[in-house]
């Protein structure tokens, strides 16, 4: 049974889809600093800086805000089986792929979740989510994507969170994709769980998901009358070694590589202004867009629904839109994304994210598809 | 609520504890490779590597061994929840901290565990276990740890899991400890679900989790009657992902960087060769083992049944054992590990664990400990 495989280099690519992103060389280079030990006081000392850092991304001052030790997924189970008990309502607000994994999150953790549908590439429709909290007044959760990362649509999260709040009840909102490309105010807008990842908008390798939960979102996990049913995503287990004061209890061996690699790349987004970041996204958004428009692509998203970060575009009539990405990945080393469901073979995702979201890029993927099209 | 922190540069340790253990430069080196995307064809194929490299290491065929996106916890996690079904009956063979959280699994996932207790620092009793299998004829399955992490005892996982299948059990064990660091036969011994850690004995960064499954479990999950509690964990989705064929279906973003890390790690692996890695481990524990007796230093568990990559010592009378382990820190650098539960206070945990695994280290811990004892 012995093989003889050799270490695995990897090409150099330029990241332009839904992620992960391109990642910044400095990110890199914190990942492969030497390991610690996941008790060493240094190590407590570091992870204590990556919650600041968190808030301060998150824009809020919830004590619990730490990144869960697996991807974006992981952190949308979190959120799920931590704040919805078996017999729970859920309304989930399903505009693309992420509302329908919401859907299954609810059942799976015993709850009933009640839709509410826009069709793929609409924001969320706040009407329709008031609709249904009059419709449902045992609904205990709101569940919405905020950046809809299979369509390339922004909802106004703000909006739906206080209608939520207007009928009592905690919302979890999906920041994979805003978190750092788009505002994401927790506090202001009175988010109670929110979750991201790392590949996005921060620029960091995947493999992390920031959450953030409220005061009111804590007490609820608190309160529990079942527990959790999940070991190692409960936020009462893991709240003993994420939690304040010098002592942490073990509860798992955290991924320490790659919290030094979201260290650094909350340090960037810190050193670059969070206000920064977001016209940064917005201005290579808006380049790309122009370059776009001459050769003949439109959105599928409607402008004032446009994720700068995520451009969903159509692939031009005639065009074969498989063989275009792979052929900008073979002959470019350029990765786009492809549509998902319903949208499979019609759209074009282009991320621009993070440390991405540059002039250079867009110059480079508009040249490419310049000649590839032409 | 801007903050002003600084990059995080750690310090360099020598990592003797139970984990994570020191990294071999080539993997720290891999790590920081550039990323691609997690549906790139270069990545599919190291995907496939890597398997194939598990599947050595496991020494099994099993077509479904794969890395968990998550640590040694989630590995768990996954083969429990998988597995058990609401109602089931599963023996938990307990000797340590790990066999207890092995307990939690099966409660939370609706089953109900029959507990098998040994003393800490014994191996498991492969009699408490038959008389066990024969008093509750109903149970599906039997659980256990190969090497208990907490007290450094190992059990005879071959003569368990014979016993399990004589009585019609599938078998869950955890490796966690002891995936390359003594012999594991996956195959041979007929085990149908295994899960370990990449931060013990494959010297590589804490955060994925190694698993494999055989084709009796595979069929059991296939079958069954609940939907698996973890969207995140469901292997019915994950397989569409890690599955064979070309076509791979997207469920979560791979934590593309640290598979990079482990697929060099288990080329390491694969070079040395499993045997010669297991007689490594071997001679620098006989090698400790026989520096820390001229210590006057003795052993918590019998000699046929120690962990040679975990030494679980007794911190002799009058030593303030905390202070010890914080000056090995902070004078020389070096981790060791504390006792847990029951043990806290009065053992040692002293790693050896693959790249740390060496003549150089057990030199450094025995001089350090004779200065710091004397």
């Amino acid at each position: 049974m012995k093989t003889t495989i050799q270490s695995f280099i990897p090409p150099v690519r330029t990241l332009m889809g839904p992620g992960p992103s391109d990642v910044h060389p400095r990110i890199s280079a914190a990942m492969a600093r030497p390991t610690i030990g996941h008790l060493d006081p240094k190590f407590v000392a570091m992870m204590d800086e990556v919650k600041q850092l968190l808030q301060y991304a998150f824009q809020t001052e919830n004590a619990l805000t730490i990144p869960v030790s697996a991807p974006g997924s992981a952190g949308m189970e979190t959120c799920f089986v931590n704040l919805v008990e078996p017999g729970d309502k859920v309304i989930v607000c399903k505009n693309g792929v992420f509302g329908g994994r919401m859907q299954e999150n609810v059942e799976r953790a015993g709850g009933s979740a009640v839709m509410v549908e826009d069709d793929w590439g609409e924001p969320v429709d706040p009407e329709k989510l008031e609709q249904a909290l009059t419709e449902h007044p045992d609904a205990r959760l709101v569940a919405f994507v905020h950046a809809e990362t299979s369509t390339g649509a922004l909802s106004d999260a703000e909006r739906l969170c206080a209608l939520a709040r207007q009928h009592d009840c905690l919302t979890i909102v999906d920041a994979v994709t805003s978190l750092g490309g788009v505002p994401v105010y927790v506090d202001e807008w009175g988010i109670d769980a929110i979750y991201s990842g790392t590949q996005k908008c921060l620029s960091c390798t995947p493999g992390l998901s920031p959450v953030s939960f409220s005061e009111r979102a804590v007490q609820k996990i608190k309160s529990r009358k079942h527990k959790v049913q999940s070991w190692f995503l409960d936020l009462n287990l893991v709240m003993g070694y994420w939690g304040s004061g010098a002592k942490r209890a073990y509860h798992h061996t955290a991924p320490v590589n790659a919290l030094y690699a979201l260290h650094e790349a909350l340090v960037i987004l810190q050193e670059e202004g969070l206000e920064n970041a977001w016209a940064r996204h917005k201005q290579n958004h808006l380049a790309l867009r122009d370059g776009l428009a001459a050769l003949g692509i439109s959105f599928l998203v409607r402008e004032e629904a446009r994720l700068p970060q995520l451009n969903a575009v159509l692939v031009p009539e005639g065009v074969d839109e498989l063989a275009v990405r792979q052929r900008l990945l073979q002959e470019y080393d350029l990765e786009i994304g492809a549509g998902l469901g319903d949208l499979a073979g019609k759209i074009w995702r282009i991320g621009l994210m993070g440390y991405a979201s540059s002039a250079k890029n867009v110059a480079y993927c508009l040249s490419a598809l310049r000649a590839l099209l032409n």
